[in-house]
């Protein structure tokens, strides 16, 4: 299996995303086809033992940047890491690609040089979130600012087939972000996308679920548009931050409670790890015909690894038949009802 | 001053909700009419001293429970605390009404029985929000899942009216909840008010914020459709609690991390009250003809006494001639431009 790195995006670029290569290489016996400039690549590698891995070089000459507008970007920069790491993938020459890019320069230049799996109308970038469980998934978190109802129920079954089949779920628990856990609850998106989940086969869709409840573990798959995702996700993120800072400040504030800051500290040290998502491989795009991985900005090398395994999982997986499968499913057979059969007078 | 406060509303009515109209009374000198069972109320009253306070009893034999649905209970429950304390008001006989019931009953009892303010299309909920430097505010957090771009524009005008009347901030600054700061990022709701915001007389509009800035405390009023703030503010609910539980579980797991949790005691304690908005008065409901103050369901008297202040505050300082006004100047002065006058030939 060969998986199209592109060295150049990430707050850490190039040295952690090429040590993540190695690492990634190592751990998991994959190919990994390193997307850049040649002789930044070459520079880098030199810093590791890559003894039996095997490590591609793939020229790019352009990088898009982080504050690019996505879809401009793509088209003016046809030798940037990402569009050639897309053709690879395109020309089946690799079977994955993974970013730590700009996440919109990701989608676009998947939607241009992969394309969209046949019969999704958006793809839907797929993160997970932490839950008193360990973590749940939550998609869309930002491709779609604005969605319909049948797109919401394509996430969910994209969802749900990333749930089996990468993190071995067995009937994951779908549920829709609302207002409200009542039934009833939400605005008409989520009303109408309720209709149409209700009916999906293949899918186990348990209703609403609230942002306090999702923290308890008990929901699998939480479906949304990429607006109010984007902003779910980035309001943790920032209360995470707050709670952090606010917590520093009053242990520091006096010298005993600063003394019970020290002998706390790695209890401190543990809740971090276990609201890092790092060891998740980060964002996933689904819809598109093949795997793209979209690493967080801040990826380490060890970010960069659990990258690629998630993308080797998906392949060995075969998720992208999975949730063909399910879509074909869910649009071709809709609301099977008993047939009501007047027995013969 | 006469405040109508419902007795029978929130976790702890009617003992904490009496226990806090004691409390109102004393700290800010103003009337408190008690509007609930008579015969409740006379026993909880006769637990505390209330000399010398203007404390009033008006009957009503029904309460809207938490789980009923608002306009059905409205409706049929006329002689419901809610439905009375809001006649209360519409006759002038008292200038505010204050509860820490049902939420959506609050709203439909003050739509029925109060009316909406001249000009204002929908009511939308306020609530304080943390942040580094204290609250700011959020509004709507759940009156309207669904909304017009020229609604974000009242709540915008109300909140910021809001916060200079209320919370004695000079020059407001507005921002819309988006799911990117960069101009230009946003659903087609946000683009579409952000149009209309921005030509908008009378308020500091500064464009976007996101979910994980809003904490940084540089804005005062934060503008969203009740569906997003919902779903933001459980979200952050969640988030804190779930933090909470893991710090707990991780102190406690080993002896010397639990000693340094019993040093850190009072600190965790200091975080807990700065993220508490107790003191803040609960949420109120904008855009009625008369101020409603929704405090949380689960407030103690300390909590009913802040939202006695809040609408003692609101009533003092002419909240709602501030948002009338506000809003006239919004909707009669829409975009001046500067004219283009044509030289004689």
């Amino acid at each position: 299996m060969n998986i199209a790195l592109d060295v150049m995006g990430g707050d850490y670029a190039p040295h952690e995303i090429i040590a993540g290569a190695v690492l990634g290489a190592r751990s998991y016996g994959v190919t990994v086809t390193l997307v850049g400039k040649p002789d930044v690549i070459q520079a880098e590698l030199a810093k590791h033992n890559t003894r039996g891995l095997d490590l591609r070089i793939e020229p790019a000459s352009q990088v898009i940047e982080m504050d690019e507008k996505p879809a401009k970007a793509v088209r003016s920069k046809k030798d940037s890491s990402m569009v050639v790491a897309c053709k690879l993938v395109k020309s089946g020459q690799a079977q994955a690609f993974v970013t730590a890019g700009n996440t919109g320069g990701a989608l676009a230049a998947g939607l241009f040089h992969i394309g969209r799996m046949k019969g999704i109308q958006r793809p839907a970038l797929i993160t997970p979130f932490p839950t008193r469980r360990g973590f749940c998934l939550l998609l869309d978190v930002g491709a779609n600012a604005d969605v319909r109802p049948e797109q919401l129920q394509q996430f969910a079954v994209m969802g749900s087939a990333y749930s089996r089949r990468v993190l071995g779920v067995r009937n994951p628990v779908v549920r829709i972000l609302s207002n409200g856990e009542e039934a009833g609850k939400g605005n008409n998106l989520v009303l109408e996308a309720t209709a149409l989940l209700e009916r999906t086969p293949g899918i186990n869709f348990q209703g609403n679920v609230e942002g306090k409840q999702i923290v308890d573990g008990r929901t699998d798959v939480v479906v949304t548009d990429g607006f109010t995702g984007n902003v779910l996700i980035k309001t943790a993120e920032g209360v995470g931050k707050l709670i952090k800072q606010i917590l520093v400040e009053e242990i520091t504030a006096t010298p005993i409670s600063s003394l019970g800051g020290l002998l706390a500290r790695s209890a401190i040290r543990r809740l971090s790890k276990r609201l890092d998502d790092s060891e998740y491989g980060g964002a996933v795009l689904l819809g598109l015909a093949n795997l793209v991985v979209v690493a967080h900005g801040s990826s380490n090398a060890n970010a960069i690894r659990h990258a690629i395994r998630v993308a080797k999982q998906g392949v060995e997986n075969r998720l992208i038949d999975e949730i063909q499968a399910g879509i074909q499913e869910a649009t071709q057979r809709p609301a099977e009802h008993p047939s009501i059969v007047t027995p013969p007078a």
